[in-house]
């Protein structure tokens, strides 16, 4: 995000992210009718009120992928209450956003459980990120043993997947986040929605003053992105393996290496 | 609801209508397997934890409606911070549930807009319930018009109908909240959800100590349930007009002048 109205009601309230007239880092427009083309650019001109100071201990490519995995997974972590300990969150899906999930909600002091359709990720989960516990969602037992113990979820799966699972998670009053921008609606049932007085809410990145809250938390807890860093020629090879899913979990280009100017 | 299991998390904060083993009026069975008979009884026995007082002031015929219409509402208003002067309060479906929405969205100072498919109703909302505004859900424009404008609504409907409409209706942060129990789930669009930060919930009646608040604020403000009082011999009649929706807005029974006991 490099501009917004400055004067609506989400802009005065720090909420530069849910201003109607936002402009997106790239393929957005800025005021003049410019056409914004965000990191891949050797150099940017924005205004400064949407500039992000990245804390120094902190390296660049790590933080890069922060200021929207990061802030996408963290700002709902902190608005809906699940930034306590004793707090037990979900994360459904390890992949870009996930990841950066767990280790948010872990420093934050939550109790975490990963959700996921693949077996094989629990050692990715449990060792690597420190994740409490691992749930299969295909596997049923393990879902129902886990049946209303959790605060929230943070799902960031965009393909349509059931949410009657996921709602039976939840404790009274459970939240689950929707972080993804899945192309088609979901099935929603309602009736255990209103049985058990629970949500199901959104949230997208987030202001400017809670990303420089995030990165500066990121900063003093250590928390990075897991990053492949790539030379710009690689970018359409990346496309397609990103299609696949196959990288751990971002990649991020060397602009300053391997950008040339024409 | 005439029982709870007292013991769990939910019942120790006053939220016996989310205890797992919470016991319904009607229908329901108590601890020893009794089945329980609710209102088509002239007297029944509880604990005295489940009796509430109703207010000398108030009604009993107009008043008896509001333990399950009337908490159904008032519960979600005041839960979901919809309860102060200043807020824009959507009502959706003008029928028992809707009516006694919007007169306790009206008491608590909020600014309410009744949401109907049907045009006739607008006389009713606006003249007798004292609504604010009213919107055609079918009508485009009107929709238009009044996107962005809410903070929260209260959807009364069961049948299955549009929820991106209603979503658009709300602010940032806004809440769409289903109070009805539909059979079958909605189409639920995600993106709208994510990109506005908003919510849908569910609200399921009250607990007790809710619902005593809730008739003794309804005494305090002179809010009853529009009825028709019936003997016991039309209930048959009643239910074939309760189908057709043709009650304004809820039959309530004279056990004590017609139940005769065999």
């Amino acid at each position: 995000m490099v501009g917004s109205c400055g004067s609506c009601d989400n802009c005065s309230h720090n909420l530069e992210n849910y201003c109607p007239k936002y402009i997106l880092t790239y393929g957005g427009k800025y005021h003049d009718g410019t056409i914004t083309y965000g990191g891949y650019s050797d150099f940017m001109v924005t205004e400064e009120g949407f500039v992000i100071r990245i804390p120094d201990n902190i390296p660049l490519d790590g933080a890069a992928p922060l200021l929207c995995a990061g802030i996408t997974t963290y700002s709902p972590l902190r608005h809906y209450g699940l930034d306590k300990p004793g707090m037990h969150v979900g994360v459904v899906g390890l992949g870009g956003l996930g990841h950066v999930a767990v280790k948010f909600a872990k420093a934050l002091g939550a109790r975490v459980t990963v959700i996921s359709t693949s077996p094989d990720k629990k050692d990715e989960a449990i060792k690597s990120l420190k994740a409490d516990a691992f749930l299969v969602s295909r596997e049923q037992d393990q879902m129902k043993a886990a049946m209303g113990t959790m605060d929230g979820i943070i799902d960031t799966v965009s393909a349509v997947h059931p949410l009657l699972p996921l709602i039976g998670l939840l404790k009274c009053d459970g939240k689950l986040v929707m972080v993804g921008l899945p192309e088609k609606p979901f099935e929603l049932p309602i009736t255990p929605l209103v049985l058990g007085r629970k949500i199901i809410a959104g949230s997208c990145i987030g202001g400017i003053k809670e990303t420089q809250e995030m990165i500066d938390f990121a900063a003093e807890h250590n928390i990075t992105s897991d990053i492949e860093v790539i030379p710009i020629d690689y970018l359409n090879t990346a496309m397609e393996r990103l299609l696949k899913a196959d990288v751990r979990y971002r990649f991020v280009i060397d602009i300053a290496n391997t950008l040339k100017i024409a």
